[in-house]
């Protein structure tokens, strides 16, 4: 498999092309860089853009929720889709209005969805968001019974037709710009995880402190 | 005009609709605390969604980028679009594999977008875009030129039909799995800023130091 995605109508960036990436690592990267993405479809009355959280596997985007859910059913039904992930990393603070702007990596993945079918296969992609999402989690909560996992659809985005996209870095003024005496940096944003909280039904055996290591930034599990 | 949105079948939540709101203050909220909205429209290939800043503005969203832009254009054009916020709250803990979740709030916007035609009112919706993004800059930078101001595309989407959506607080076990010995709670989640970072090339009259009073979360400005 080429180590490149190609370029076809719907991923060339013709505006800042400079900042388009086509490189299956970037794209990956910044997906497993994520937590959320916007998944857009037709809906009966025109477009609909709904967020949920996701895996990366391989060269695929793994979604799930709900069996009843509308928007997996539509997923589910080979409509054709867009999964875009976002990450803002940053206010970019210009001399002029005009370019302000702010950082972020952002990926769009154009195609259709693929239905996660046999029962070992679910498994498997549940335990793969399981160990994105909340690490040290899947080897120790109950795990899902047959009718849970029946009322769990879950399906796949091949990341076949995908483009990466990033800003990075200080403002870009007018040249005539820089002799104005206006400060120009970036402000850097980032997710942070606060103090978790524990439940109040909690085993007496459990101690409210006890909580597994879980997802914050910059802990991301190794590309897979 | 009512407090209340109307629900249409669009805006109906069919699944988990006690997590559903559309009292106009509850979307206004949420809006106002996010950054980044998810445009979704229908390209010439099937649906796009792409990620751009924005600001509310009374019963409006307002976005602006380069007139040359590929998806500003399309708005511009009248299309059909779906509007997406989704702030991502927490990390929900659960007994069971089944019942992890995220705790997030969103607001789903459908509708068409307006072209902010006048100078003036292009003028305005910028400001009030900085006053939310970079506070306290407007008044400092250079001004939009009328070249600038030409080369901006700025659309104003109503908030008419409009939902907000929002899961808060602790797991929801299945009753049994209380008395599993397992930790379960809440990981919360929050955009947080970093050190300012000063660009290399500031005019030798201004501190590194001496940036404004930047977005941060929590400094929300009050709801216009």
């Amino acid at each position: 498999m080429s180590t490149t995605l190609p370029i076809t109508d719907r991923t060339r960036v013709r505006r800042r092309a400079e900042r388009a990436g086509y490189e299956r690592a970037e794209v990956h990267e910044i997906l497993d860089a994520g937590l959320v993405c916007h998944l857009g479809f037709l809906g009966g009355h025109g477009p609909v853009v709904l967020p949920t959280a996701y895996v990366r596997v391989g060269d695929a985007v793994i979604v799930h929720g709900s069996s009843r859910s509308g928007m997996l059913g539509a997923l589910a039904d080979g409509c054709e889709l867009c999964c875009t992930v976002t990450l803002l990393d940053g206010l970019v603070l210009a001399r002029s209005a005009f370019h302000h702007s702010v950082n972020y990596r952002s990926v769009v993945i154009f195609g259709r969805a693929e239905v996660v079918q046999a029962p070992h296969d679910k498994h498997e992609a549940l335990r793969a968001f399981f160990t994105r999402l909340y690490p040290g989690r899947w080897e120790v909560v109950r795990p899902p019974t047959d009718a849970e996992l029946k009322a769990t659809l879950i399906v796949r985005i091949p990341i076949e037709e995908a483009v990466a996209k990033r800003r990075l870095g200080a403002p870009v003024d007018d040249e005539d710009d820089y002799a104005l005496p206006v400060w120009a940096g970036v402000f850097p944003l980032t997710i942070t995880r606060g103090d978790a909280v524990a439940d109040e039904r909690l085993h007496p055996d459990v101690a409210a402190g006890e909580h597994p290591p879980a997802w914050c930034p910059g802990t991301i599990p190794a590309a897979r």
